[in-house]
C-alpha cells in the first residue's frame, strides 16, 4: 500500500519507538513518585521537554505537555478566555475543526468570533486583521498552515500586527510543525499547538508553546503536573517518543524539506501533465512542504479515495477528522469554490518514508482510477471528457 | 527494585504492549480515514471499546474514551455542571486533587460544593448525602475507592439515595477497576471514571463511562471524535493496549484479587507483628485489594520513602499526584489524624507482578529503616521507643 494521508497521521519513525519501549517495560513509575522509578520518568519527561523546546526554538519550561493538537488549541482558547480580558476572538474562516468547535462554544458564552476570510488559495490578507482587532479583542488565533489545501499564512505579518495592537498571537502548527523552519521568537508568536503523530511520533500526545510571561488559566485541573497547566498523570512514553520525534524533526529538517518538496514536486507535476481537467488547488509557493491538494472535475472525491483504496494508495478528500461526518469542505467553500468543484477535490500528502517510485506508481493509477470514474460520471457531457 | 506503588501506577503487561506494537509500527493510521489503514485502525479501537466496557458490564457505546483518569474526572464534572441544571455538586472530603481542583474551578463559577466527612477509617456515611442532596444538586461524585488509605465507600447504597433523589451519581473508579467485581449496572452507576495504567496498562489513556440517556456535554471540542464527547485523534496504540489491559483485568479478576489480597494479607500482618508502634490505617475489611497504609509513630514519611528507595523499595506517603507539592495529606486530616499521625504514615500497595518473598523482603528493610529512623527521631522521648 502507497500511504500519502501523511497530513492525517505519519508513521511512527523507528528510533521513535525504540526511545519509547523501555518506557513501556521496565520505566513504569509516575513521575510525580519520589522513589527511583518516579525520577527516572521525571527525567525522561524533562529531557523530551528540552527536545520539543528546540524544534520551534522555545525555552524548555514555555512547553507544555498535552494530549495532542485537538487539546492543545482547546487549552489556548478556552485559557485565553478564561481570563475574560475580552469578549472577543478572530480567527480565520479557514481554521481546523480544533479551533472552530472550541470557537462556538465560546459564542454560546457570549463571545463575539470574528472569521477572516480567505482568498481564492486560501490565504487571508493581514490587513483584515488588523481592521478586526478592537479594545475587546483578547485572542487572534491563525493556522500557520491549513490542513487541507496546505497554504502558509503570513505568520510574521499576522504576528507583527497582534503585538502593536497588544494583542495575543495563538496558532495551530499542527501542519507546519517538522516542514518549516518555525523559530516562535523570531516569528513572535504568543501560543502555538503542536502534535506528535504529525510528526512521526506517536498518537495521543502533542504541546501547546506558551510564551513567557503570556497569562493563561489551565484546561484540565488535577493533581498539577505540567506546572498546574495540565494536570493528570503523564503519559511517559509518549512524551519520550515524541520528544525524539522532534529532535529527529529539528535534525533533519533541511534534509526533510528537501525531500517532501521533491516528492510534492514530481506529485504536482505528473498529475498537472498526465491527468486532464485537473487543478491544483491551494497557494503555489506559500504551500507546506507535504501537501498537494487539487480538483478533479466530473469525479466525487469519495469514489476517487474509495477506488484508491481498492488500488492500493491511502489517500483522503481533506480533513480525515470530519470525513466520518460527510460534509462539504469548509475550507474549499471560503475558498470560494463551485460545488462541483469541492466535491472532485483529492488530498495527497507525502512524508519523510515516501519514495520517488511510489509517486510514479501513484500517479499512473491516479491516471487510470480518474479516468474509469470519468467513464461514468454524470458530468461527462458538461465537461466533454 | 521491589515496587510497591502500584496506586500511582504500573507495569505494563507484556501482553498489553504486545498488542500495541503494531499500532507503533505499520498500522498508523487515523482511525477518521476513511482508506484501509484508518478502517484497521477505526476497528482496534472499536474492539477495545468492547473490552473496556466488559471489565466494568457497560454497553460499549457507554464508553468514552480519554486521555486518562483525571480528563475523565474533568468531563464528568464540567460536562453536568455545563448543563445548569443545577448550581451545588455534592463530594466527599476525601476525594482525589483531580475532583477537588476542578470543584475549586466550578466554585469560582458559582457553584456551592458540598464535602462530605469521612469517619476515623476514611468512610462516608450515606446519610450525609441523603440529607445535603437539595432542588439544586446537580452531581454527586464519590469515589470508589481511595488512593491514599484504599477505604471502599459503600458506592450501591449512594446510588441508591442518589436515584431515590433523581440525582446523577458519579464515580471516581481510578483506584477500584480491576481491584473489584465492578458492575455498573448493578450498582446503578451514571457516571464512572477508569485509567488504564492503574490496572498494568500504558498511561495516558482511560475511559468515562456515561450511562446511556445521560445527558452530558462534551470537554474537549474538535473533529466529533468519540460520538462528538472526546475530540482528538485517537491514541489508537494506547487504546489497544488499555482494552487488552481491560481484558486480562476481566479474565484474571477473582485471581488477581486472590493473589493482591494473599500479598496485601501477608504484608498487613509482618508489619503489625514485627514493627512496634504502628498502625494500618484505613477500612480493615472494606478496603482495595492493593493497598497497605501506615503510621509509624515518630518517623518522617518523607524520610522513609528516602530510606527505602535507598534499600531497593519503591513506595509512597500518599498520593503521587501531589508529592512535588509538599503538603499534609488533605485525606488524613479528614480522617481526622494529628499531624504526628499524618507525619508518619506509608502506603504500600502491591500489585500482580509482586511475589510473596518480595513481600517477605520488604518488610525486614521496613523494620530495619524505621528502627534507624526512630534512633533519631526527635520523638523518641515522647513515644518511649
Amino acid at each position: 500500500m502507497i500511504y500519502l494521508d501523511n497530513a492525517a497521521s505519519t508513521p511512527v519513525h523507528k528510533q521513535v519507538l525504540q526511545e519509547m519501549i523501555p518506557y513501556l517495560q521496565e520505566q513504569y513509575g509516575n513521575p510525580s513518585s519520589i522513589h527511583k522509578y518516579g525520577r527516572d520518568a521525571h527525567r525522561a519527561i524533562h529531557n523530551a521537554r528540552k527536545q520539543i523546546a528546540n524544534l520551534i526554538n522555545a525555552d524548555p519550561k514555555e512547553i507544555f505537555i498535552t494530549s495532542g493538537g485537538t487539546e492543545s488549541n482547546n487549552t489556548a482558547l478556552f485559557g485565553i478566555a478564561k481570563l475574560k480580558k475580552g469578549n472577543q476572538v478572530i480567527i480565520s474562516s479557514i481554521e481546523h475543526d480544533a479551533i472552530l468547535e472550541p470557537c462556538k462554544i465560546l459564542e454560546k458564552q457570549g463571545f463575539e468570533i470574528i472569521k477572516i476570510p480567505v482568498n481564492d488559495v486560501g490565504q487571508i490578507n493581514p490587513k483584515d486583521i488588523e481592521d478586526s482587532i478592537s479594545s475587546n479583542t483578547c485572542l487572534v488565533s491563525i493556522m500557520f498552515a491549513n490542513n487541507e489545501v496546505g497554504t502558509i499564512q503570513p505568520i510574521e505579518e499576522i504576528s507583527k500586527i497582534c503585538h502593536q495592537k497588544n494583542v495575543l498571537f495563538h496558532t495551530d502548527a499542527v501542519q507546519a510543525v517538522g516542514k518549516v523552519n518555525l523559530d516562535v521568537k523570531k516569528l513572535g508568536i504568543d501560543l502555538l499547538s503542536i502534535s506528535s503523530h504529525k510528526i512521526n511520533g506517536p498518537k495521543g500526545v502533542g504541546a501547546l508553546f506558551i510564551k513567557n510571561g503570556v497569562d493563561i488559566e489551565p484546561f484540565i485541573y488535577g493533581g498539577g503536573q505540567e506546572h498546574g497547566m495540565r494536570s493528570g498523570t503523564e503519559n511517559v512514553a509518549s512524551i519520550v517518543g515524541f520528544g525524539k520525534a522532534c529532535h529527529l524533526a529539528k535534525e533533519n529538517l533541511d534534509k526533510n524539506i528537501a525531500y517532501m518538496k521533491n516528492l510534492q514536486r514530481n506529485l504536482i507535476t505528473k498529475i498537472l501533465q498526465e491527468i486532464p481537467h485537473v487543478t491544483l488547488n491551494g497557494h503555489k509557493e506559500q504551500r507546506i512542504t507535504n501537501n498537494a491538494h487539487f480538483t478533479f472535475l466530473g469525479v466525487s472525491g469519495e469514489d476517487l479515495i474509495i477506488k484508491l483504496d481498492e488500488n492500493g494508495i491511502a489517500a483522503s478528500t481533506g480533513s480525515a477528522c470530519s470525513v466520518h461526518v460527510q460534509k462539504e469542505s469548509h475550507v474549499l467553500k471560503a475558498m470560494g469554490f463551485s460545488h462541483d468543484q469541492i466535491t472532485g477535490s483529492l488530498r495527497l500528502t507525502v512524508g519523510i518514508l515516501n519514495t520517488d517510485s511510489e509517486i510514479e506508481k501513484a500517479v499512473d493509477i491516479l491516471k487510470k482510477v480518474v479516468s474509469e470514474l470519468r467513464a461514468v460520471s454524470p458530468l461527462k457531457e458538461k465537461y466533454g471528457f
